[in-house]
This record gives C-alpha cells, structure tokens and sequence, in this order.
C-alpha cells in the first residue's frame, strides 16, 4: 500500500534529540514513514486491545521490511491501566523476546499506550528508542509530540514518568476514520487548548471548522494536527523539560487532572476532563481579573459544540471543593503545598500563577454540575 | 558534631550536570557536605531498616538545617527487594508526604538503597533531585558515582532504570565501622576490578593493603575509596551513557549478574558475585590469549585474600553452563543474542568482546564450586 502516502512533516528542534512528527494518509503502511529507526535491530509494537486487532498487523508488515524480529503486545485498553501492571506486562515482553539495547519500541495507540510505551522505553536498559503511531486525535495533537511519558499513581496522574523523546512521531489521519466520536471530541479538547493560550486566530478557525471536525472532514484534521503540532513544537522546542513555558500546554489539566483521579481513573477521558478544566481555569481568570465573561462565554460555547462537557464533576457530595484542592495540591506545578495555575492572561496568551483558596473554591462551585 | 569533618572531593565532570564526591571523616553531620541541595524545600531519606536505626536520625538533623520538612522511609534491606514494590513505597511516602518537584531525595544506604533511591528521583514527576549518601564501601567505590539506577526484573538484574546524576555523593568514612565483614569484602570487590581494568599501579598497592583494608584502617580506606571514585570519575567523564568505553566498569558482572539471578537476588551479595564473576572473566581472557596463567592466579589470589568467592555458583543441577549462557544473553551489553564481555586485554586495560560459546562453556565449567 506504500507509494500512496501524502504527508507534511512538522520538526521538534531538540539538538540531537530533535525529530520529525508525520502528518498524512497512508502513513501506517508507508516505510518511509519509520526511515528513523535503526534498521536491523528488532521491534515491539504496544498496542491495546481495541487498536491492536484494528491496525497492528498492517505495522507489522511494514516494520518486517525493517526490523529483523517484530514482537506485539496487547495491554488493556484505558486509562485506568495506565499503572505499573501494564507496564511491567511490556517489560516482561522485551525480557521474554529477548530484546536488546538496540530494540525500537512503536507506540500504536492512543496517550495511554503512547505515555506507558515511552516510559518503558526511557527505562528498559536504561533507555531504549521509540516511534509514536498515535492513533488518537489527542494523542496526535498533544500527547505523542514531545517526549513526556509517565503511568499514573493513585493519589495522582502523570506522577511517575520520565522525558524521552520519541525518534519520531506518524500521525496518520486515515486511522482517525475509525475513532468512536466520544474520543473524537476527546481530542478536539486539545486541539481547542491552543487557541486561548497561544493563537486567537487558531481559536477563530476551530469555531468556524468544528462541525466539519466533528464530522471527521480530512482537510479539517489535517490542518488541525498540524497547526497544533506547530504550536506544541515551538513551546516544547524552548523549554522542553518544563523549567517554565512549557507548563502553559497545561491549560485546563489543573483542574482536569483532579476531576480524573477523583472520579476514578477511565470514568471520564481524559480530553473530557481537559474540556470541563478549561471552563473552570477560565473561569479563574475571569475571577483573577484577566480576561472578561465574554471570553469565559466563547471559550465554553466552543467546548460544548465539540461535544465536551462543560461543567466539572462533583468528586464529592460533602466538600467537593475540598476534594479538588486535595487533588490539586499534589499536581506536579504545585510548591510547598501552594497550587499553581494555568490561566489566561488576556485572550492568546497564558500565565502560571497561584490563587487564592477562596476564589479557587467559589469557582468551583460555580462550575460543577 | 559539624566542624569537625575532614574531607577531600572528587569531581565527576559532566558539564551542567558535574557535581563531587566529598570522602573523608566525619561527613555525615557536616552541613557543609549538603550545600548542593536546594536550600528550603522539603527532603525525603531513603534508607534501609538496617542502616536506618544507626545513622538516619543524625542525617535528619543535619538536613533539618537546610530542609523545610524532612520526611523519611525504611526500605526492607537485601537485593531481593531492589523491586517495582520497594520502589512503589517511596513515591507512596512522597505523594503521601506532599512532596513537590523540588524535593530532594536522600539515599541513606548501600547500593540497592542508591539504585532504588535514584530510580525513584530520575521518575518521580519526570524527575528531581537527589544525594547520594553511601554507607557500604561497595556503594562509596562505585554504585554511587556515576548516575546509574536501576531495580532488577526477575529475569535479569538492573534491566529498569534510569541514568540520573545525583547532586553529590557524600562518603563518611566512618559509617564503615558498622559494615559488617561479609560486605566490607563484596565492596573490595569493586576496589580490586579497578587495577586490571585500568590501574596496574593501584592494584600493586591493593595487595599490599589487602589486610590493612579488612582491619578498616582508616588511612587505607580512604585512599581505597578516593583511587576508586578517581578512576570511575575518568571514565565516567568521557562517557556517562556507556556508549562504549563505561562498559568496562562491569568487568566480572556478566558473570556475576548470572550468579545474582540464578541463585535468586540476595542469596549471594552484589560484591561476591563480582568477585567470582571476575576469577571467570580472567579465565575467559586467558582462554582467548590474551592474559596469561599467572595474570589469572594473581587476580584469583587477591580476590580469596580479600575474604571472596574465588568459584562462582552451580546455579543449574543439570545443564549448568546452560544456565549462564541462557542468563547472560539478556545482559545489557548483549546484541542481537550474541553476549559481549568485559576482557582483560593485557594487564591494566579492558576490552569488550564476544566468544565462542564453547569457551565460555569450558570457562564456566572449570570456574563453577
């Protein structure tokens, strides 16, 4: 099926860890596509139990061009996986297969199979290297582009993990034909994220495309990977390790972090979360004197078209604003126990910042269901 | 009890992420010896519950001058605990204990206290700092220096971890007094690999000292350690990532990881293992011609006069040599199946090679109880 590709490419400027993310259709069975990894050495694809039987064979035949030896393993699918069980099932795999220093590891899923796969990756002999073949909307915009993994850890997400950047990233638009629309709309949280923090006229393009992303419209996807790709380049390309900027592509994760880990890892996805955490940071901002109602109104409308919730999850029936900041204070932005927020700064631009416990709370209040 | 301590300090040189090794007396209750932690945020040591009632209530006096808060967990001692659940109790104490991404993390221990401490810290929310507080002579000559962390998989030993350099390593002579003999001479273990690998002159000097070092002479410890961490440091220096050139710091830990794995984490210690494991690598060297008898019979004579195991273990009844060969086809030197061994290659200079597996064969036969 290779020949048949058509793609743009969008570069990660990381010194020697730089690389290319892929954007196109036809890119699963296109070799040129996997031209990064070392050839000879062998493969594992990780995938999951829904996209493994869906797409892994077609990786499978075009890596054998490749790679000497191909292992697969299938982990449970979502987010409440995302523990030290799965990823011990992938190093079980390698040490079982044999596999060396020199293995490539290919991530076919979506952020949960990308983050679990890159953390084995940063840790199996200390670091092997890896390919990410997001399948996802979210993962193609957002999770797979940029080098962090992690698994999550009862009292919070994200908390276990490393930095490892991928050798490169294949976004292949044609596999989004086959995403549920709940995972869709997922997706197009991220995909919104970067307009209020990064780029106004991004915003006005999703508003004006999203019902044709909704509807899964090639052109519409293409152009949303890969201005968001872009933006997520430029922020990851200046501070890749988090020392500061780069906390801004958390916007809405405060927040929607606590609404995972409160309701139970997998009850509402991830994207989801993103989407009612966006509300409530703008609505931060908005109590923090930096943006107006009207932006809060633009910025939910959007969500709500995209088909995302809007309102926060009520964690807990006695003191639901208690238990967010519970949650929030072991975010990995927080210091000596003060969180730190992503909030608006004025349409466009974001900024980390502390707010009061007081005004943290009346938000939320005002924003659960 | 600070003010008191006399210290001499080896630079490990590695650009933003260089930091000393201080060896000398009294270290352990100097504030001095700590400056490199960032002064204010809290602390978290990690010790074992064997080392932990001898010296961690003295280390969190010191720290609780420079640390808001210093929070402490006592792993259970032994190398049959470097584990995923081992490792899972101290980010359970740091999430538990509110730690954020500028905590700085202790590891109060030997060598699987330092592996698993540094594991934790290169992991725990991407990654934070940490101090290496070595308290076996094993950990003081080498598993501290250098950034390698690592648990073991059942299936073979240090495959998870992380490169991840500590902010200095701080080596209190005196806290050998407490070592029980059994692992003073596992450390002199990693004292004697040094000479054949690199130091001729210095392994002259080892056996001279060889009773001084059991008696734990304080003069011939010091200069022990400080030979040892100036050697490591070299080589380190010119290659923290065993791209090529570190690889010969495992000199006699093929071996010795297939004696560790065998007869199940803990039965041997680290240092004994080596020990042996080191008598069938010079074999193996003499066996490819590249060593003589009497080169092999020196490094034997030492080893045994150093209280080790000279004979590595029958780790399989029936097919012993099987055994080796199967357990070290997953050291992380090995490729594509073929296993690559650390060699002597004429007095004071290693090699890394494959051999025929009908040598090793006759090696591992000749060199088992």
């Amino acid at each position: 099926m290779h020949g048949f590709s058509s793609s743009e490419r969008v570069r990660i400027p990381l010194d020697d860890r730089s690389y290319d993310i892929a954007i196109g259709t036809g890119l699963l069975d296109d070799p040129a596509a996997y031209e990064a990894a070392r050839p000879g050495s062998q493969a594992l694809i990780v995938t999951n139990t829904t996209v493994g039987p869906l797409y892994a064979e077609r990786l499978a035949s075009v890596l054998a061009r490749r790679h000497a030896k191909v292992l697969r393993i299938e982990l449970p699918d979502g987010e409440q996986y995302k523990t030290w069980e799965s990823l011990n099932l992938i190093f079980d795999a390698l040490l079982g297969g044999g596999a060396d220093r020199k293995t490539t590891l290919y991530a076919l899923g979506g952020g949960v199979v990308g983050d679990m796969t890159g953390f084995a990756a940063a840790c199996y002999m200390r670091g092997v290297p890896f390919v990410q073949v997001p399948t996802t909307l979210l993962a193609q915009v957002d999770s797979s582009v940029g080098g962090k993994t992690a698994i999550n850890h009862p009292l919070g997400k994200n908390m276990i993990g490393a930095f490892h950047q991928p050798l490169a990233v294949v976004c292949d638009l044609d596999v989004l034909k086959t995403l549920p629309p709940r995972e869709l709309s997922a997706g197009l949280a991220e995909v919104i994220k970067y307009g209020p923090i990064a780029d106004m006229a991004f915003l006005d393009w999703i508003e004006a495309n999203i019902d044709a992303l909704r509807a899964c419209e090639p052109a519409a996807l293409a152009h949303a990977v890969k201005r968001s790709c872009q933006i997520k380049a430029d922020v990851v390309g200046q501070d890749e390790r988090e020392a500061g900027l780069r906390a801004i592509l958390n916007f809405g994760h405060t927040f929607g972090h606590a609404i995972e880990a409160g309701m139970g890892y997998g009850a509402w996805l991830h994207g989801e979360a993103v989407g009612a955490g966006m509300v409530m940071a703008a609505e931060l901002s908005r109590g923090l004197g930096l943006v107006d109602a009207a932006f809060v109104q633009r910025l939910t409308r959007l969500i709500q078209r995209a088909g995302l919730p809007t309102r926060g999850a009520v964690i807990d029936t006695h003191d639901n604003a208690g238990r967010y900041l519970q949650l929030m204070r072991v975010d990995k932005k927080a210091e000596g126990g003060e969180i730190r927020f992503v909030v608006i700064d004025g349409p466009g631009r974001a900024a980390v910042r502390a707010a009061p416990d007081a005004l943290v709370r009346q938000v939320i209040d005002r924003c659960c269901a």
